[in-house]
């Protein structure tokens, strides 16, 4: 019998386990909510596949350890392989699967739902209800459909976002260098950024945190956009110069501002401050300000993609511990 | 020169008001932010038609009045006719206009948005954002194309909301006794409301609240939905039992609740309350809840809607000044 071991299972990832489990009646899968780490390791004894998912390094130590037991693979269910000791893999043989694509609908989807929110003035009218001011005026709303839409990057999720976009009836044009040939047939990119900051009401970004995008909105940027610009940013922090938002943000030049990731997250999202001094006081102004939604990092974090990092990791471990390389296996 | 006077004139509807006079020179268009009542009929003195939007009655003496100052027509910027003493402006032969179809999209677009934020569960995220809690887990989304939703109801704004749904990718089904063709034909339509209700994640009322249609969604209804069903109503209050609502909600039938409108809305919503004793304590428990999204009657509360109340009325108003008949006079 095929016997699997995943480290770092969450409440939220055991559906999609068992869901998996039960459609792979022929598979032993083990599994533990601690890390991998050299002291956990022997939990996988027996199983030739590890499943993971972790912020804490796969070290030399670690896959060793790992090594040791009879784990000859190890299969992230998430995208980032940064914190891999590759030396490492390669002298102990272990082979290495990821899962790139796991919902783009996820991110696309909390975008638009954060910039219908802006527009809505959700915030101003969520804190009115609250606190019993049950009154409409002044809190209007834009809708949707009314706004030119900027969208940056037509990749997996920009593509998805134009869709959601289009049927709420609003005039989205983009920009990528490298244009989807299929959306370019429908006319919407404009040729140049300059032209599509001169025509948007809201820009919404969809592009990788590569060096070359570094603050790709930065003070320059803004100033070519329309007074009152909504932006919306759930790709990467360092695609933004911060500073140039909130100065942005106090001038009125940019009207309302949603962020989901943020230059300095590492060690701030995903912890819990309510019972601490919060470190970051550009971001405690900015929850408090009411034309500004913040988020930590949740875009992706949906029922589905949790279910597709789950079933696809486990898919490629079953690959791995079958003689077989899965689609999604890492080149290193 | 013809002379039209806008009475109840808001601060949100002025930027329409003067968009409309910049293109029409030829009118001169004089207004106030008071309401028509006998004491302020002399306002419109040389006006031949009246523009107006309020709860309070257009009662006999008020009518009079308008008519003693050479009024001939009254044009609501709204919908509903409901405060009008038809009688008396029969008597003193005064035409009325109402505006009917404002902006679908308006009611659409809010019904959405709030259906996605419980789906998402935005409220408890905004919340633990709110106090610098920035964890992830528990708090997962579920993505609006992954439901089937259930659309009862397309008329005007059912089938924007369609549109807006399907551009999610979400897996639409609809009900209404009398079919649209064009929607028939891509096959969304099921045959019963039970089919509906045993088939959706999600169900959105777009159903006028006529008698017929009184308590639509009741206890027995709610018991053929599937657990934790999520329910959302903008269109009337009477369409739903809330007490039935809430018993769903305290047993988890139904797991998310949004609601614009509410049987015993008049009075209590669009009202300040925040400085006094809030008299509804159902509505206070529902506004606290984490899976309840209250909002009072705003869906229609967009600056596209207001734009074209404000225009299509001032339009109505010159054309009977004019000697002409709109196609929004309301017969009576
Ligand atoms: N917030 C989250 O939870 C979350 C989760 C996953 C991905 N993301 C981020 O979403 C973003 C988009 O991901 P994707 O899967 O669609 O990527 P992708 O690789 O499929 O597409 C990216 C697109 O951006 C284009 N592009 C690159 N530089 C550009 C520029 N300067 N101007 C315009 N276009 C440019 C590329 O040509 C490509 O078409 C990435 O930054 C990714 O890191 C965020
Ligand atoms: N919240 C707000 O601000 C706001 C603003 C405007 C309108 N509304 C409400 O929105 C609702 C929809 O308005 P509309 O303009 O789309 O109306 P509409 O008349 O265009 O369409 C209503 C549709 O409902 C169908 N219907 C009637 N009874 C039904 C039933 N029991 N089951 C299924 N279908 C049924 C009718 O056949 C029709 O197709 C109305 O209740 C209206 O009062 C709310």
């Amino acid at each position: 019998m095929v016997k699997l071991f995943a480290y770092g299972i969450r409440d939220d990832e055991k559906n999609a386990l068992t869901t998996w489990r039960n459609q792979h009646p022929e598979v032993e899968l083990a599994y533990t909510d601690e890390l991998v780490m050299p002291s956990t390791a022997a939990l996988a004894n027996g199983a030739s596949a590890a499943v993971v998912y972790q912020q804490l390094p796969y070290t030399r130590e670690t896959l060793a350890a790992l090594a040791q037991n009879g784990v000859k693979s190890i299969s992230l269910r998430n995208v980032g392989t940064d914190n891999i000791d590759f030396d490492a893999a390669r002298e102990f043989g272990l082979q290495v699967s990821n899962v790139p694509v796991y919902s783009p609908n996820a991110i696309a989807e909390h975008s638009i739902i954060q910039m219908s929110r802006l527009l809505r003035q959700t915030k101003a009218m969520d804190a009115k209800v609250a606190k019993h001011d049950l009154r409409w005026a002044p809190t209007i709303g834009r809708e949707v459909r009314m706004q030119t839409v900027g969208v940056i990057g037509t990749g997996h999720i920009g593509r998805v976002a134009i869709k959601i976009l289009q049927g709420f009836g609003a005039n989205v044009i983009a920009f990528d260098p490298y244009p989807n040939p299929e959306l370019a047939q429908s006319g919407i990119y404009v040729d140049r950024l300059e032209e599509l900051y001169a025509q948007a009401d809201v820009i919404s970004l969809y592009v990788p945190g590569v060096p070359a995008n570094y603050h790709l909105i930065d003070a320059a940027a803004i100033a070519q956009m329309k007074p009152g610009v909504v932006l919306v940013n759930v790709s990467r922090g360092n695609l933004m110069d911060l500073d140039a938002i909130i100065a942005g943000l106090n001038s009125g030049q940019i009207g309302d501002f949603a962020m989901d990731v943020y230059e300095d997250e590492v060690g701030l999202f995903n912890e819990d401050w309510s019972d601490k001094p919060f470190p970051d006081p550009k971001i405690a102004a900015l929850i408090k300000q009411e034309n500004v939604l913040v988020t930590p990092h949740t875009a992706f974090y949906t029922t589905k993609a949790v279910y597709e990092m789950v079933t696809q990791s486990l898919d490629a471990a079953l690959m791995f511990a079958t003689g077989q390389t899965p689609a999604i296996a890492v080149e290193y």
